[in-house]
């Protein structure tokens, strides 16, 4: 096991009905003037805004709105909410919704006591050195960006899709009320489903040897998804399976499952190209990727991926071939991943094979190399986007 | 699944050597005179309290030392803490050690700014609103009171074992290096290894419906605990496996595997007595009374101790006979508990049939009842400490 830190400092305010109490949080972590960040309609008709501003309103707290965040969140709103914040000298910030108007609320919180354009954190030229306090209700499980320190921005410029991570701005506080999630329709469930799993797989595929506890707490979290999201597919209503899914989806990204090991993520970094490409649900895009990258690269370890097929997927050991039960782990996950309603190759996602080059050019890395578990060159992602061209059962 | 918060603000400073870094973290937190905490004279002699003042001294920070905390930590030691801090206007707390001097440390931190005795707070007859800021620097993975919110603590008048939680107390930070452990003899080992398994089944057996998520991170920490710790018993050096325990030692008592769920801790209550009398190390006082206590509640629930038996143990599952594959995961704990070296029964702990009565009479709920699983009266209390007496493999 590698050296680490790891600090999770956000309080987790669970359960239904609790984000009647935000109100009392913000109170609590010093918050007096509020910027509200949320994104569509959804949340506005089904009256949540109007309870979150009840409750600001009964502890006395001002604040300002800042809505119309969409999916795949851009630069051009990030900087309307600093804008905002400094001429209204509002001090904390409260997303309600999913990861876009999180980490929209988040680029806004470094952006502001910063003198340069936020750009920089998300570029990699500047590392954040302060932020606004920042806090959540969350309305889909899938991010994680409730309890992570990490932030994903577009720039519009250029469709650029890029991460920023930095302990700052970890919540001060994240309501999680699982029945906000039962009017999400069945395929950005399965979606959000999907982004937890691929959270998991990223931390879970590792060179790094002797991490039984994490292997173990990763398990844990892709089989409750395995068990709870048929659950809540075929039953939206289905609280306790929501609920389950929502914790799950915070342990998945707040790294308790991921900590002393070498990391992997070229996955989500293959998959930003096409949900800034195609304006696809990231979960939607991962869901084509992950079992495409996993064909690429599971010769680099096949006990590894054996392991995880039987431990995860229950497939049986195959011990004069284990990559015969690597490959069935992989075949398990496409095929959960079709039962729960999810693209498996491009067509289904609405990609296109001709843009390969050019996905392949807006990643980026050149003559470099990427990623944590195998070290992947240009042309090695051409191959995986390939592989998920022709994906199928 | 039950509402619930969570909350556990430490950070966990871990690896090889991280002690060193103690003094940048305690500055981190804004301590500038510190009340050092420790037992016995190991951490002296390994030199570790040597390399913590060290640290302190290179950040400019002052101490005063607080030595000599004795397993079963007593009251004593917490008052004379409490005036050492008030007399010297010390303004943090580091433990080093562990639970004893880490609950000592706990106890001093919300007695100093308290006018009356801190025991109102084990008593239950006050709350604690303030609290001096508590870091740990670990050397014994069990009590997980290096990420917990508990102390408990032995008042010498009466020898009554009580604890208190709040979460004021849950340290700044945690230093866990896990080469720390490498010097503990295989009996302590064992011990702090039954103790966090305990920690883990406290949470486990329950009677809230649908709570997969933690199950499964509970089924985690438990396998990996009968993975890691007969390597550890055959290879006390074994740096990988003794970083395993050390993280799972954490992660069963920070509750993140608990929350949402009714928990039980009886076994904890029942096991306080007997090493309140007999002064015996907790964990093999747990490893007595929790296969016992198991055995007597087991038809309460028996699927769900069917379900440990088939998921942790890995027993078949008797479809026919539920209660078999039930009793025959309790028999494989107590197995494993005697191939650690723990005692399974009264003789072997050191602990008498005939102080039976006593024992009861001190856990102290008269006509009470007491446990989150099944509600235990005194009675049932003193039959569990039967089925201890005569406990065999």
């Amino acid at each position: 096991m590698n050296n680490f830190n790891f600090y999770s400092p956000t309080e987790f305010v669970f359960g239904k009905d609790r984000e009647n109490d935000c109100g009392e949080y913000v109170k609590k972590y010093g918050g007096t003037k509020v910027l509200l960040v949320y994104g569509g309609g959804s949340a506005v008709k089904s009256g949540l805004i109007g309870r979150v501003e009840e409750s600001l309103k009964n502890n006395g707290i001002g604040f300002s709105e800042l809505g119309g965040v969409q999916p795949n969140p851009r630069d051009t709103l990030v900087y309307k909410g600093i804008d905002m914040c400094r001429a209204e000298g509002l001090d904390f910030i409260l997303a309600v919704g999913g990861g876009s108007p999180i980490d929209t609320a988040k680029a806004i919180a470094i952006g502001v006591p910063y003198d340069g354009d936020f750009w920089d954190f998300y570029s990699g030229q500047a590392r954040p050195e302060k932020a606004v306090p920042v806090a959540t209700v969350l309305t889909i499980a899938a991010a994680g960006s409730e309890g992570s320190p990490d932030s994903v921005i577009t720039k519009t410029d250029g469709m650029l899709k890029r991460g920023c991570g930095t302990d700052l701005i970890r919540p001060k506080f994240s309501v999680l009320d699982p029945a906000l999630t039962q009017t999400l329709p069945a395929y950005q469930t399965a979606c959000g489903a999907t982004d937890i799993m691929a959270h998991v797989f990223e931390r879970y595929f590792t060179n790094t040897k002797e991490v039984e506890i994490t292997d173990r707490l990763c398990e844990a979290v892709l089989m409750t998804m395995i068990k709870e999201t048929p659950r809540v597919i075929a039953d939206p209503d289905n609280y306790d399976a929501r609920a389950n899914i929502m914790w799950a989806g915070m342990v998945a990204h707040n790294n308790i499952v991921g900590v002393g090991r070498e990391q992997d993520w070229n996955s989500h970094g293959i998959e930003h190209e096409l949900s800034a490409l195609y304006d696809c649900a990231h979960g939607a895009g991962l869901a084509v990727i992950m079992p495409a990258w996993m064909e690429f690269v599971y010769k680099h370890d096949v006990m590894r991926f054996a392991q995880a097929a039987v431990r995860i997927w229950g497939v049986k050991m195959n011990f004069a071939d284990p990559a015969v039960t690597a490959l069935e782990g992989i075949h398990r996950f496409r095929m959960f991943l079709r039962s729960i309603g999810m693209p498996i190759n491009f067509e289904e996602l609405g990609a296109k094979e001709e843009d390969i080059p050019a996905l392949v050019e807006k990643f980026g890395i050149g003559d470099g190399e990427t990623g944590g578990f195998v070290h992947l060159k240009a042309a090695d992602i051409a191959e995986i986007y390939r592989i998920a061209v022709r994906a199928e059962l």
